[in-house]
């Protein structure tokens, strides 16, 4: 009996050394069968620059060497192991000539093998596989003990109009094997695949489409890890024509295995069938009801895997840059309690969270009550820490100085700016981790304070529009026993840095903003396009305004943990000096 | 007679409207002739997602529109408008299939025309151009009245083995020529080329080298302007063999023309040479003298293209992104006083700049004395705002409300961030542009406060090294009457946070630590490389970890006006979360 393990594990980028354990653990254990890896294992993804650092290249090729070594001293077995990985074409000096992202064959008595070379590299958004990678030009059907298994590599899957090359190398397999007359028994694919809302149904429903198309079932390894906004959730599976065999979970450690035979049988020949255009562009839908112009809502399983989702980027970012106690700004709203729960939710036992409150002069009692009873409600200690001294200070201060009043906007920023001060200061002291509290909304309309709320060191809600805060928080409060409070839920969000201030006053009702900016940053519309969808022209002309004009304070942002297909951070790319376009 | 011109001209991105105007300027002139504009002339460069969003591919189509329009009406004539722009092939409903990176032609009485697409498209450090084009694959000769001329867009100049295709545009043209037995009479290039120090002279070097190879002159028009971090420093030229016809002004709105009779007479043919290998890799060493292990210091010629780069950058953001005063957070130590003199020194008659000085306990009465002194030399308001008692204030309430002192780095960071906010408020009152301070030593290793020091619209000494800084400050008191205090310059560097502090303290040596950072920022050793040059092994280490450890600064840093070929901003892009890599 032959068994398929698919082993979805998780380092921090070019964590040799436990990388080089994970294998030779895994390879002692001598289980015999194909052990599938996902996508670059050997390193981890995204390396970006790091792939091309001559530090990362020493301690990669060591790597290499030092699994040559183990490997080859083994006595021979029956276990194989598909590894993804890089494969450095070297010019004397070490000079790099080329790097291909590639699966790695390893087994007892031989050293590692390349077995195939990624061919379809993506180059969108977050990708920029081709200012690294070299693409491969070759199908690769490769024969395990009896059994003829097509090789792919995650992009290689998605084939799509955007690829500025015409490629599809699922079709490109399944030439082949018509050409050799060759009946696939397994198509394999390692991926490092990030996670967003609704990912994984299409990630199914393409495998499927594979499946039935090639006539053999599809095996499918996904990375998981959060590496700063990119998260991978894992989730592997083997699929066979519309069943799923296997399934791994999501955002874990899961070691899943499957008898060989059971899934190599065949699949009724009347499933083969040609694509259904299941592919590339349906991943980056806009989340806009057109008829009605509003956001989708998250329902409750979207808030489920959202939950687990920020929860996990949350804790490995803070797992690998050594950091365990955390601190949140609490103003009274929505989006600092959410923030809050969510870390509280999903503390470890060696951890601290700690909420401080810093009052000015605006802040109504309200806020603070709300507060207290969130952070009794979590069992989080709350300081209270006022400005109104401080700004006091630096209005008599600044008056002295410049001979004018500190007034508007100048005013109302000092009152963030202070707050981001003295959460910092409260960070060095404790050496906390600062979780930034702003939402889509306010980022992409410039509704944040530099150096002020907009400080942190990652983003938790950066990729949800104001509206998915609201679904966000009842999910949570049906979940944890309404641990947010019902009243901050359902006043009127305000930066409460001058009187009666509301920020529909400023901005939109939000439901109408949210829409809109989907929209916006989907990237599917123009504002022509925005306004025959229904939109009023005059809101689109306002908002798309602050939308361009706040560019420069999203490039000082923190990383964002992304959610969506399209999102703010490394994959959005706008130069801040330009004409308006609009 | 027919006439060459270069037009060297500048507007920002995406400003359709000035693009159209200066065309339609220009061949209402009805000059004769051969008319060269630089690379994405039409556009503006680089666009990055610019060019994939919707309304940016409206406006541009509408562009050409009126551009045919414009030339289809004319009166045919003799003048040739040879133009750098973008092809868009779209699918119905204008969704983004391809888009080429080409040369149009428009002339009066036709409609424009694509000659050329780029072949070669940069995909390294800030460039990411396969990921929005899809490269040409053909030469072109094209023929104008009755000359023979070849085309080719900047990069096509510049093959190299990191290229991961192994395509050298110029021999193939020269292959081309062979073939068909053509003589070129002139070889074009329309450039959209950024600036670093010393890259003139490369630029002159490598188009001798292919007018030689090719034995035609060589006419090369460069886009101007700063586009955020990258400045585009113009320096058109007309080179045959050795001998440059013509030149452009560097950062400076120019054209220049040419009697085409003049310039495509032929070489002398023994210069027909092979090339001498003076390609795209040697843009990238670095700045290293590596039997002193010391940093190469910026002669006058380059200090005064670095002084003439930073006015150019600093201008043009403040222009494009409607700002036109300017504030600084001076310290009395060289960095602020250098940007201060920078400002100054460009400054223009409808601008303003002041300068503030934020004394704290640590701050020495000399440092006043040295504000004092650089701002009268200046003749730039110096206004005083003390941070001590807020400072004081902060202390106490930190003690009340936590219950014990704010000491050592907490202590040091809130002075800094008490300053940045303080400046920002000061810009919000008055509306003005705040520069950074910091160095590319402190930015190297993270010597620097988030939300502190660290604060600014953009950066003007973030890609100079302490030495380099210090080599500008001669250079601008040698030609503008010492306007910077001799002992501002001759004082121990400080961050003056902490009694006694001096930077070498925590660092090391300012010169070997210079020395040591170019070697690690250029790319071009590993830190095993590193200390075999004979840097020492405790001093590689502990820098290197600084400098790894300190990522998510950069992250959250202001954008860096661009003067080498490796820089910190959008061609650094290394992950905060990954093991060490020492």
């Amino acid at each position: 009996m032959t068994t398929l393990y698919l082993h979805q594990t998780h380092h921090a980028l070019a964590d040799f050394k436990a990388i080089y354990e994970s294998l030779q653990n895994e390879a002692s254990k001598h289980h015999d069968g194909l052990h599938l890896f996902p996508e670059s294992y050997l390193c981890g993804y995204p390396l970006n620059d790091l792939c091309l650092n001559r530090n990362f290249l020493e301690k990669y090729l060591k790597l290499q060497h030092e699994l040559d070594n183990f490997f080859g001293k083994q006595k021979p077995n029956q276990a194989s192991f598909l590894v993804g990985g890089l494969d450095y074409v070297l010019a004397p000096g070490n000079i790099i000539e080329k790097i291909y992202n590639v699966i790695w064959h390893f087994r007892a008595g031989k050293k590692g093998e390349v077995l195939y070379r990624k061919r379809l590299l993506p180059n969108y958004d977050i990708f920029d596989e081709k200012k690294y990678f070299t693409n491969g030009h070759e199908t690769k059907i490769w024969e395990f003990q009896d059994l003829k298994i097509g090789l792919t590599i995650c992009e290689d899957m998605w084939p799509g109009t955007f690829h500025s090359e015409e490629l599809d190398p699922i079709l490109d397999l399944q030439k082949t094997c018509l050409e050799k007359k060759i009946a696939l028994d397994l198509v394999v694919n390692l991926s490092a695949s990030p996670f967003n809302i609704g990912k994984k149904e299409k990630r199914l429903a393409r495998a499927s489409e594979i499946s039935k198309l090639l006539n053999a079932p599809f095996a499918y390894v996904n990375r998981i890890g959060a590496e700063d906004e990119i998260l991978f959730d894992g989730m592997s599976f083997v699929m066979k024509g519309n069943d799923t065999l296997l399934e791994c979970k999501s955002f874990a450690v899961d070691t899943k295995s499957i008898d060989l035979e059971k899934v190599k049988a065949k699949l009724p020949n009347d499933m083969a069938k040609s694509p259904s255009g299941n592919t590339w562009e349906n991943l980056f839908k806009a989340r806009l009801h057109t008829k009605t112009l509003t956001l989708k809502k998250l329902n409750a399983d979207d808030c489920a895997e959202v939950f687990t989702a920020l929860g996990f980027g949350l804790q490995d970012y803070a797992q690998k840059n050594k950091l365990q106690n955390f601190s949140v700004a609490l103003s009274g709203g929505i989006d600092s309690a959410l923030v809050l729960a969510l870390i509280k939710l999903h503390l470890k036992p060696n951890q601290t969270v700690e909420a401080v409150f810093m009052p000015g002069h605006f802040s109504a009692t309200l806020s603070y009550d709300l507060c207290l009873e969130l952070t009794k409600n979590l069992g989080v200690p709350l300081k209270v820490m006022p400005i109104k001294f401080l700004h006091n200070n630096i209005k008599m201060q600044y008056k002295d100085v410049f001979g004018e009043d500190l007034t508007e906007l100048a005013d109302e920023n000092i009152q963030s700016r202070l707050r981001g001060a003295l959460i910092y200061t409260r960070s060095n002291a404790k050496n906390t981790m600062v979780l930034n509290t702003s939402n889509k909304s306010e980022i992409a309309v410039g509704y944040s304070t530099m150096y002020g709320d907009a400080v942190g060191a990652l983003s938790l809600l950066g990729d949800l529009f104001k509206g998915e805060v609201y679904d966000l928080c009842h999910y949570i409060n049906q979940n944890y026993n309404n641990v947010i409070p019902k009243i901050l839920i359902e006043r009127a969000p305000s930066a409460e840095l001058r009187e009666n201030q509301k920020d529909e006053d400023s901005l939109l009702p939000y439901p109408q903003l949210d829409a809109l900016l989907e929209g916006i940053c989907s990237g599917e519309f123009s504002t022509t396009e925005l306004v025959k969808l229904g939109f009023s022209s005059i809101d689109v002309t306002k908002i798309y305004r602050l939308y361009e004009n706040s560019e420069y304070k999203r490039r000082q942002f923190c990383p964002i943990l992304k959610l969506k297909s399209k999102s703010f951070g490394f994959g959005h790319r706008i130069p801040i000096s330009k004409h308006s376009l609009i």
